[in-house]
């Protein structure tokens, strides 16, 4: 009996002690081939560094998911910078790290543009979610579209989801919804980060939402004269979407080329951008959203006539947030007050802050809503 | 006359020490609203890091085009760290920093996955050469295609290029190129680092190339139960291509779907994966090319009959070097004793070493000479 116990006992302290990590696995968004960052069962997370010359590092966070930064590493004695967080938030969370002072990519992750540069990001399961997961189910393509602006008068890149289908069905035309980034993001961002291909092909699968075509184009399309005429990325966007890109893109792909069936969304500054330009062009979009963002210009006071007259020829008007994200508590009072000025919208909220994880759910909830 | 040779002295004393930066531009490969690194007109390359409290900042050359690393940077008082080196070779080339011995990204560059992680690249403009630029002619689109591999169960994203004119001719058919990268690094390579589609672009819009179909796959297709197996990286990936590949983009897109009009290519290791799987399999490709690499694998010994009866079904053997890679000896006595061995062949051969420009000519040159 007293083996028993001893052999219990030893058992609980070796996993506590030389096994934990065996649990842990590296991450999904780490390149091939490394171990670290590794993600432990209980969402804990273990960062490492080889720098046996530097004299500091620190993790970086860049999403509230992965709490506030920045966090001392502690170095051991073969020269390893070791960092255990957590539990952090499932979902995906930007990060960096901080050697000597300087912020740089854990080299160890696979890179994402946010924050301005190619940032490090770290992918944490959601045991209780699988709406973005890739499943064996059919897939559409993410095409990368080269087009000419005229009026920019330089070359762009929108990726452009086509559902899955449609390169079979070759008569086949398909609504579209723009969907846009947020600040320090690029064209990228949505598939990268938000996985917004995997959602649609699940929604796809599961008859759960129209198959549809997205484009997502880069928010700052601010060209040097518009600089100096100080026309700001707002203004600027609008008139490639609406001068432009919608033009390229109905030349481009088998679309339904028409209001009805076109939406416009995005996220924080591309939820700016979402609101301002579908709501500017009422002949262009029946279905506008803005996620975390863009609530604000939904703040009608007397006056503002035009975008009143447009709520009124819009299919949706669709509105989400995260609880804890900072600018949920204004958001909220434009969706009370929107109520007695009769105007119809919906209204999503979720747990999260101003991260990709609100996003993702934001997208899977709106893209059931549209062209119906 | 005094006078003005003072002033002629003077202002040339003001160009070399206050003014050679303004002729300097930001590359292209740089994050946006970066103002280093900046090339100048002579090709030379100026690096800056801010890291006021590091102690040891380095360049970390990874193409041979920048010369040999590590370079020290040096320190000024508001904390900048500064390098100027060059003139460099034109072309792409890979580079990191050594912040106090930990090697990291360039956080102002673009992120390009090679030697085996995202590393920093830089965009050197070459001023006699415009076959990959980005002009004004058809683009065509870059497709991050997904599809699952029955035998490796796992999802797989192809990059696949269609030519201008794929969408709006919704019968034509195409050849294809199967295009592969070196080690360390991605599907993603030849288009973001070599430029594929746009010399394609260009080919096509001069009439030089045939409108073909680029196929670009990751050459890393070792399953787990492969490792454990003894396969080599070369035989899993020529089970990918021969059994599932060719079977899913045939069925996905417009291809011409039959053996003289299926080609396939690599640089480096990927041009020892195409020698060696166009070889195997005479029944599926009849155009083989090998870029810096393979070109070992047709160093024929006496009872190596497959290879030479397979290379005897071959429209076009092609076999590209530059003439400053350490492989390239080696790989022209291979090229002079096919010769007397009744082996036809294309040769080519140009500047540089095992590096980007290198491969972008390669393609350039070979994708002239197929499905004609």
């Amino acid at each position: 009996m007293t083996l028993r116990v001893l052999a219990a006992a030893l058992t609980i302290v070796l996993a506590a002690t030389c096994w934990p990590a065996q649990d842990a696995l590296p991450a999904s968004t780490n390149v091939p081939g490394t171990d670290y960052p590794r993600i432990h069962p209980d969402r804990r997370v273990s960062f490492r560094l080889k720098a046996p010359a530097a004299t500091s590092v620190k993790l970086q966070t860049l999403s509230d998911g992965l709490g506030k930064g920045p966090i001392d590493f502690k170095r051991d004695e073969a020269g390893n910078w070791n960092l255990t967080i957590g539990p952090v938030r499932p979902g995906f969370h930007y990060y960096a790290f901080l050697v000597d002072g300087v912020q740089v990519n854990d080299p160890a992750s696979e890179t994402f543009f946010g924050w301005g540069r190619e940032s490090s990001g770290i992918e944490v399961p959601a045991k209780d979610l699988d709406f973005y997961d890739l499943k064996d189910v059919p897939h559409g393509d993410v095409h990368i579209h080269a087009y000419r602006s005229g009026s920019l008068g330089t070359f762009r890149s929108a990726y452009v989801y086509t559902p899955p289908g449609y390169d079979a069905n070759r008569s086949k035309r398909y609504p579209v919804l723009y969907l846009q980034h947020g600040a320090g993001e690029s064209e990228r961002a949505w598939t990268k980060q938000g996985k917004a291909n995997l959602i649609l092909d699940n929604l796809i699968a599961a008859g759960k939402a129209k198959p549809m075509i997205l484009v997502m184009e880069n928010g700052y399309a601010t060209s040097v004269r518009d600089n100096r005429a100080g026309i700001s990325i707002r203004e600027a966007f609008d008139k490639l979407v609406s001068q432009e890109l919608i033009w390229n893109i109905d030349s481009s792909y088998r679309t339904l080329a028409d209001k009805d069936n076109r939406a416009i969304a995005g996220l924080s500054m591309g939820g700016g951008e979402a609101i301002y330009t579908g709501l500017k062009h009422a002949d262009l979009f029946s279905w506008v959203a803005g996620m975390s963002g863009g609530t604000q210009l939904l703040d009608l006071v007397p006056g503002e006539a035009g975008r009143a007259v447009a709520l009124r020829f819009l299919k949706l008007l669709w509105l989400g947030y995260g609880t804890e994200d900072g600018g949920y508590p204004a958001a909220v009072k434009v969706h009370r007050d929107l109520e007695p000025k009769h105007v119809p919208h919906v209204w999503f909220e979720t747990s999260g802050s101003h991260e990709w994880q609100v996003w993702r759910k934001c997208l899977y909830e709106l893209a059931q809503r549209l062209f119906r």
